[in-house]
């Protein structure tokens, strides 16, 4: 796609896939509204106080209906919206065609080359002269690194004279970081000073983008106040577990058809997305094999009735691979090779290095069958065989379906719009250290409330007499700090 | 679509949706014949020979992939075929693009009206001047019904030069079918007579279509001989049990993008198909109430959990309805009203009959909806809430999916192969009599024995001791006639 | 034990291990009445017309707690009874004694010899100089047995002056069976023809004897008619599926406390009794393993995620076995010397000889540990490693635990209850052949019904426009005779 | 039993029920062996060294054969070993008796009263004159608590001459401890500030004890350092969840034989018991109802299919109450009044107190009928109607079977063993201060991996460039302190 950004009748600023979807986007964002409760309750509650009124917020989050239900909260407390995907095919086009016609400056589309991807981060970023954005809502921490990025290098600029090179690394996609900062510092050499003196806090969504920020917060690289909605409980043991056990076989179905049933599917790794896989895979009547690093989790999948091996030891065998590890370098190339004809690797956990694709991509003749967008068979020379390789390698329930359901997103994007209520309003108060914090766990209680009564749930109250037998208050939290559900 | 018929460039009819799409239907049965080992198995055995060497085949079975796989197994043993699908919505595209280009004549596409299914179904059945077809692969009986109610009409005329009435029932489809026969009798009053004279007979995949022909065995007017596929172990306790576990929550996801988890679905039979599809919801996650009128079937549902109720007990608060009966009326549209605001109403058992259609779409005031193709929201005047119903109450895994995947289609699909072999290679021995037949058990076994190898599956076998010990020969069949499974 | 006859107050004859505990079986049967819809509800509606006054009624059924309820509701229904069990560690020593006491004559206890046994069997048709029973009650046949080849043996006598001659014969069992044939005769060399001639029926309870009724009946050897009670849905796929579910995992746990999560486990046969095995299995966290010659039943075990293999792969890998078949020398001592130290053996199906019990006990060298009653460790001298055998190859529900709980027998002895009445019912109808018979459909049906309301069970009922539209009466029967539930 | 302790021949003192049940205890201790691959580790890694050498420890913590696994991992490890059961039901006398004659002081056999218990308990804590012991194994705290309130007494006596007053509370167990202390203060005036003096410290093993433990901390009250074990992962996420999965429906059918299958089973708690507790009823085909206070439980348990309800609403329609709450007052006479006839009330969650068993002794008019031990029917005189109580409202797996497995409680145990190990080592150190610790991760993660090889299981290995990736150390530990697992 031409790279130029569109404006609304309004005059708001957008680069979608096709604005002619935006009417089913809206008839689909409706829908999603009655699944969920969370979301629509922080409207109900927060709208008439308008407290996001003067804010601005970046997103970098998966352009899909649910996250159009998040973003029409966040304008629905009063905050002011720019919006980028955080992963190249998980956008959904109607929903962000809906967005950008309705409600805020969109710049996504499924199916972007990396090029696109960081144009659209640096796009949503982009405020115009007066800076950035007061609040980030990061996933995974695309936008959160380019600013760090961009501080860096403007740092070293101001030192030293020098200029970001590109060609200073292996690394395709972060060569083309580095030319996103190169071409702003030509432009403005504080461009991104400005977008930190702004910056609140960012509220970070997953796993991946978390581990980053405690990283960052060791070395005390970390420029601004980060909260940690990954590992609210009613996110990370929620969106992570029960949406994949959800999304997973919704992916192998839409992108392959296959029988589940029957076959040899092995999950790489069994944290809280590896068990949702895992449970999916078992109840559909898979025989699923984990393979693990960690000897708890381990010894929790052989409880369940789920052998722990190697891949090395079924990869002959299977019929399904799933990466579910936030590592590198699960399956490589020398495995898929090894593989039986038309067996499926797939990766839900993280980026695409997961999967060895640039060893797939440059293996010497291999040959690459686009069946369908997001679904290629790979033929190995050698055996004229091939395996089915989803998404690129990317998020396969997003880049092949349509992402986790409407009800688990609620649980988690509520919990992102408390964060970024909780930033805002804190914002001059000297609470929140450039640091990263989990939301207290009185509001993950709450974040859980909201969701019962849409299913048709009932709460025992606790007499006082009670309470003060456990020693809790009667209204919680209910549980100590360390407690794991 | 203008209902003329096209023809290849090697002079073969069709009429199917988008040629183009034919190189992505072949891609998708060449995986597909990976996971359909009995076909596969079934070109290898009997392809040498061409036992179908001259034999005219059509096929009324919803025209998709798998289906295309067994067309070309047909095809692949000698036989010449034409096929139309069974059901309006149930065609995929890709698969009879393919097939038309490829194989045989088509005549089907998704989304057709019913004058057009029926002017399907008739150009399937005519193979020109000479009569018909020599033997018809059926699913829901309706190209066995045309040939017996156009011999009915024929008769009538010959008797009393009374031609069929289309106004004489208010049943739209059957003035449809009047309204065929009765062009038929003006051009050839013998045309119906002539089929029926050369069709050596059916084998029908489904209960519905088992059960009319049951019927018209009874009442003594059945045409032909008959093989009820449908009661093959390896059919109906497979494809209606594995397939609907598998394809229900697929449609339902395809459709509707709703999270199973926490919702409360209600799923009307416990028969093999509502098994599957309680698996399916349970083990997804929801809440699943099952109505019943049989005790037993209720007994089986209650030893899994599972509660037996009223539509009437639970209509109020529960999420998700499936219909499952094959029987009709299970859900009217004074239950509808009575839904909770988004509930979701679908059919995977039978005709669009279980769900009253007709009543809503006759409801005054009621407003239609269209989220997408098959995903429609009906919005009830009086309370301005709505509900859900997808692929227009037919079967919703055909019409949201993909139907029932490869693997469990091939089983079903090599008894349909053996079914025609047997009533081809018998056509003159007079082995069959115009009456409905099973297949033997040792096919059955022999159907699910060449499905055991993909899934690495090693049986034991019994010595001639133990056999003699409990009365079965050593290479089986292993159980009595009335065994259950 | 003593093998003399005990008479009761009232002159009834009995012979139990301890009369004393006559209360505690009271009190659980008391228990086990409130779980027992189906047999309550035929005192109910049958008890007021008393129709087995005058009936004398043999039971060769393990005498537990639920037997004791059955026994009850003959003797309710105006029934004479005697009864032994059907195996010989399946009696509960206080339903003995409780039934001893207050209703029938029982000779059983927990731990008979073989010896015994077959004395008590013996007694137990013993009806004095009038000849035997009038009906008999069967498990597994070894009633019926003893009157065939009673009778047989007179025959032969009869003819030849012939004697039977226990030495002729390897199997012990068999030995000790023509030793009391061979008394008998001594005795009264037409007890046997008397017995047969009063007997208007027997009603089988297992699939076992049912085998042998059929192997008679095909042979013409069948003395009198049968009543296959093990078909009935609802007991072939209740008590042997839903039954064995419950009572595998108790047995399992009164024997050995073993962790079942975790352990691979083995399942010989993968019928009712096998599914219902793996099922339990599976749910407790275990790997289970299924070894099946029936390829139908292996592509189910397939289709539920559990792989088919041959013991032979998994030998020496598992940790639990599990014999389901129904045939012998399933699990030879050749296998239980590769097996892992402490790995459980046990049978769930057959007799003692699924398990090469013979086989153990005449190995060289080999020690065995009784840590408690029916839990004997196996030592081999080579490895100084051992096995663990339950019941001593027997049914390890019965000898280890309570066997299957009372709902479910209440379905399957409901079904005795009805056969037995028509039996009686039709005794000089002429209705019963000397044949093998399975109850009419509507009595399934009846049997289920029975046990709706004590889980709260809803049944919908048919309209007659819907009955009409599926052919069926609005009463029932609703399947036809050929369908598997 | 009188209240006077026995001696060994070779002088250990003990109190056991029958001596002669040694050989069978010593036989069940071998096989829990097998099954324990954690501890037995612990003796080949440890034992050379003999870390407790000279090291007293008292254990009050049921005396089951899996304890003595426990204990003799202990003295392998050369320590000298009192102990006593934390439970009036759960010993198992064999085991008691096969330590008691083998290794270590034993005051414990089943059917204690309160009387008898509390004078085990100060037993297990008296080493003799030289004070108590250097370290405490505890479960739920008595032991702790004996100690604590000993001190507490003597300093008030110290003070003001002050002896407790047993009548000053209505607590009748309190009464109990009271009187103990009173004796006590009689004899020596510095007994409890003796033991208090010598004690190292303490490990907790379970979630009612530790939450004294931080209860005492945040109040100051804590007289030495105490190790949390049971938020181990490898104790709360293992015994509390799968050994209650196995051990709950072990306790129903050894108490009732009730047939799970289609029962109404009512949950109260949804935490890590009773997660286990609703996994193990749903799996045997009960449909679940749970009561939560904690929204976040509350939703996990609609994410997995079962509703939540208040108490109130089920009470009269349920068939089984399990109570695992950690709280009082659950289930209160009141509602055992509205049950169902024969309903099961139990618990397995915490002590008598989460079912009414005061109201219910104290109902006037009510009746008491004994089945078995820890089975008794309470009739009440209104309705003629009655409920099942186990175990007396205590720990039902304990009371009715025999707790959990042996492989589970290998994870538990290992964790104490490490516990103790760790707090001897550091006895002199200063590096706990009185005050609640958990163990390390990597110790955590140590006691996983030592049960996996039992398990067939194999870890995969991280890469040093994986590890860095990811930035833990390749060895682990892998997960930061707040997962959950």
């Amino acid at each position: 796609m031409a790279l130029v950004v569109e404006k609304t009748s309004s005059g708001r600023e957008y680069k979608v896939k096709d604005m002619s979807q935006a009417d089913f986007g809206r008839l689909e964002i409706e829908l999603a509204e009655v699944e969920m409760p969370g979301l629509m309750s922080c409207r109900t509650e927060f709208g008439p106080s308008q407290p996001f009124k003067g804010a601005r917020i970046t997103g970098s989050l998966h352009m899909t209906i649910q996250t159009a239900v998040l973003i029409e909260t966040l304008t629905a407390l009063g905050a002011e919206v720019r919006w980028c995907s955080c992963n190249i095919f998980s956008t959904q086009d109607h929903a962000a065609a809906a967005i950008a016609r309705d409600s805020a400056a969109v710049f996504a589309w499924k199916g972007e080359t990396l090029q696109e991807y960081w144009w659209c981060t640096e796009r949503a970023l982009d405020w115009g002269p007066g800076g950035g954005p007061d609040l980030i809502v990061d996933d995974g921490g695309d936008a959160t690194l380019l600013i760090h990025e961009g501080v860096k290098a403007e740092e070293e600029f101001e030192k030293s004279g020098k200029i970001p090179d590109p060609s200073s690394t292996d690394n395709v996609e972060f060569q083309i970081v580095l030319s996103i900062i190169k071409d702003g510092l030509t432009t403005d050499p504080k461009r991104y000073h400005k977008m930190k003196e702004r910056l609140v806090g960012v509220s970070e969504e997953t796993t991946t983008g978390v581990k980053r920020l405690y990283q960052m917060q060791a070395t005390g690289a970390l420029l601004f106040p980060a909260i940690n909605v990954n590992d609210s409980v009613t996110k990370s043991k929620f969106d992570n577990l029960y949406g994949c056990r959800h999304s997973l076989p919704d992916g192998l179905m839409r992108a392959t058809d296959i029988m589940i049933a029957g076959k040899v599917a092995v999950v790489a790794g069994y944290g809280d997305v590896g068990k949702g896989c895992a449970a999916a895979l078992k109840q559909a009547g898979a025989r699923v094999i984990v393979t693990e690093i960690d000897p708890i989790c381990a010894l929790q999948a052989l409880m369940e009735g789920i052998p722990v091996l190697t891949l090395e030891d079924v990869v002959s065998e299977a019929d399904i691979f799933v990466t579910t590890t936030g590592n590198k370098d699960i399956i490589m190339v020398s495995d898929m090779k090894k593989m039986k004809n038309n067996a499926i690797v797939c990766n839900i956990g993280h980026f695409d290095n997961e999967i060895d694709m640039q060893g797939l991509e440059t293996y010497p003749g291999v040959k690459r069958i686009t069946i369908k967008p997001q679904t290629d068979r790979w033929v190995f020379p050698e055996t004229n065989t091939g395996i089915i390789v989803l998404a690129e390698g990317r998020l396969m329930n997003l880049g092949c379906a349509t992402g986790h359901p409407s009800f688990v997103m609620s649980c988690s994007f509520t919990n992102q719009v408390i964060a970024q209520l909780e930033l805002w309003k804190e914002k001059d108060s000297g609470k929140y250290e450039k640091k990263v914090y989990v939301l207290p766990k009185h509001l993950d209680e709450k974040v859980a409330a909201l969701h019962l009564g849409k299913l048709g749930a009932k709460l025992t109250k606790l007499s006082k007499d009670q309470a003060d037998y456990i020693s809790v208050p009667v209204e919680g939290p209910y549980k100590p700090a360390h407690y794991r559900y």
